[in-house]
């Protein structure tokens, strides 16, 4: 039995999970989980799987679910914030932690779980854009597998299998292109919340599907994966390919290169991490080549989306800058969702952070926690209002 | 230095075993070669990479070599037939033998080198297709890898390094549909020699140009797959991609599917397997996405083209039938491209040898070199008047 501890258990990734360890009954054991303010789906959780510890990170949801498990006399250790998650990130009797939760609030609990000597399934991808460089190095400290939970990384994790760093030449990540693919900036400036929302491969949730849609997602998908496979920016490249039968790729030193196919189920590459390095038979739809239609392959339009531009640019720049970028953009998306900027003015908020906020090269966890509020309160100063 | 010995260095693969060495002279030295014919090119061969054993299996070309050494006063060993193929693939000196002689003569030097403990770079089908089960037991035996040179067997073995076998759901082998795709029987009775060997991807020998024609090439790649791999013929699916940049696939238990992808220079596949487990730099063309066009997809079509099929139903048969399918085939093709028979003849011919010849379970080398004789003569008799 590999016991498993779910930082946000109720968002897509985490529900999902559940999914994955719900049709392995008899592999995983789910012992804690975490959510912020859907107790409803919390109590459920406690129903069905019964984990031995629940945190909830919203005052109101906490207390419900506490005034449940009281009501019905179950003993479920219920704790609150972000100390209750670095404990479910800590316990001694948990295998493998899942970092689902969304945004920067994942750093600290993920880097104490890496410090417990815990395998972390990894789908917060704020976790390296932020803080990639103190991540690995404690990963490499504390022996621990750093297993991507995407689509993506995960695909490139299975295509280096076998096969010696030395040799790789270059990483190609494929994206869909978003619902906007092959528009112009000028078609984009009246763009609404919906339609930014409608991503044609993946059902996501709207952070992400809005960072899908301004290729943001691609670029923090490049800066994760120059600090998951300590490969330079320049062995990174984007293929655009609306198709997403590809999840990515890997280019040797001879030609050769390795791809990773299979549906657009992110159960796929759950199932994979929480098993690695085992396969277990399938939770997800296979592929059929014989109705598979046509793949195609484009290069990205980085004018017309500029964050993946910046996003290069941030990691090249190194340091904090990649803190910077994320701040500003979890916040624009935010305002963006809240209909309080439009579409485009999420570049050009992130491009306004990076020429304000001053590059620091050596950051420790406390900088970047600083650095992130920082930024935030700048935009939402200047936007929010 | 990895000391080499090359079994048909004058034909296409061993021209382009040739093309690698001479690339990576550092690395590999030429011990030996083999031709049948072409003493001209041989002697071309001895003057660039002066090996030390070079071995002719026709009288006039043996001569012609023999002779032009002793003129310049080179001390080269020129040995002749057989004997000499035996002598090559078992110098003690040898690291790797490249099987790259075409059809059944390949076997029996094969199976010395294998059990002279030598690592075979294997491009010759016959080999697995007549003797698969007698061969693959001699190298788990001898403890000698068998490492596929060519393009589809090749990417499986690429496909599958550091995955378990017990996880692999199916082999994908891609198939290009050779130059009379989409045709449906009635268009192919008249096809010319010429027409057959226009190849739309790879240029190769005349033999495997025909066997891409009439699809059998596939079958007999179904057939060494099975061998190679030991996997069931449920578990091998054809998929025709007119494109041939996906140079086959494997699917896991898990619904992955993981893809090798490369141009279309068989230099590739024989620098993978010269230089395996390592990777080297590139000797052939990158590829590039990003103007790559469609890859495409189909189901083939084996009600026309039936040389696939009866591989299919002979390599479930088991035992010597697909010995008695290869000895048809090859004899058949030589009387296409000589004009005695048809194109459509080619797929007649092998079903009525797969009617005629019992099937025997177990049999020995000698079984199998007796059968190919008896299956020649008779299609000999019968169409080649």
């Amino acid at each position: 039995m590999r016991k498993v501890s779910i930082l946000g258990a109720t968002g897509s990734i985490g529900t999902q999970t559940l999914d994955v360890i719900r049709k392995e009954k008899d592999r995983f054991q789910l012992t804690a989980i975490s959510a912020n303010s859907s107790w409803k789906k919390v109590i459920d959780i406690i129903n069905e799987f019964n984990p031995t510890y629940v945190v909830l990170t919203e005052e109101k949801a906490y207390r419900e679910v506490k005034e449940y498990c009281s009501n019905i006399g179950k003993n479920t250790k219920i704790l609150f914030g972000m100390k209750g998650l670095n404990t479910i990130a800590s316990l001694p009797e948990v295998d493998i932690v899942v970092t689902s939760v969304v945004g920067m609030i994942g750093l600290v609990p993920t880097i104490t779980a890496i410090k417990s000597g815990k395998d972390i399934a990894l789908a917060n991808k704020e976790t390296l854009v932020t803080g990639g460089k103190l991540v690995m190095s404690e990963a490499k400290k504390h022996n621990v597998k750093i297993l991507p939970v995407d689509s993506e990384h995960g695909a490139i994790f299975q295509c280096l299998q076998g096969n010696e760093k030395s040799s790789v030449n270059k990483i190609l990540l494929t994206a869909s292109g978003g619902p906007f693919r092959g528009k112009k900036e000028y078609e984009l400036s009246e763009v609404t919340v919906d339609e930014a929302l409608k991503h044609p491969r993946w059902n996501m949730g709207k952070k992400i599907s809005i960072d899908s849609a301004t290729l943001m997602n691609k670029g923090l998908e490049v800066i994760e994966a120059h600090f998951l496979f300590d490969i330079d920016y320049d062995q990174i490249e984007v293929v655009v390919h609306p198709e997403s039968v590809i999840h990515s790729m890997v280019e040797y030193i001879d030609g050769s290169v390795i791809a990773q196919m299979g549906s657009t189920d992110m159960k796929l590459p759950i199932q994979y991490a929480l098993n690695y390095p085992e396969r277990k038979n399938a939770v997800v739809e296979k592929l059929d080549f014989y109705k598979m239609g046509t793949l195609t392959f484009e290069k990205p339009d980085m004018d017309t989306f500029k964050p993946l531009k910046l996003a290069y640019e941030a990691g090249k720049a190194g340091g904090t800058m990649p803190a910077i970028l994320n701040a500003a953009n979890e916040c624009a998306v935010d305002l963006f969702l809240n209909k309080r900027i439009k579409f485009l003015q999420i570049g050009n908020i992130l491009e306004m952070c990076m020429d304000k906020f001053t590059i620091q090269q050596n950051y420790t966890l406390e900088d970047i926690l600083q650095l992130d509020s920082k930024v935030k309160s700048y935009v939402n100063e200047n936007f929010g209002k």
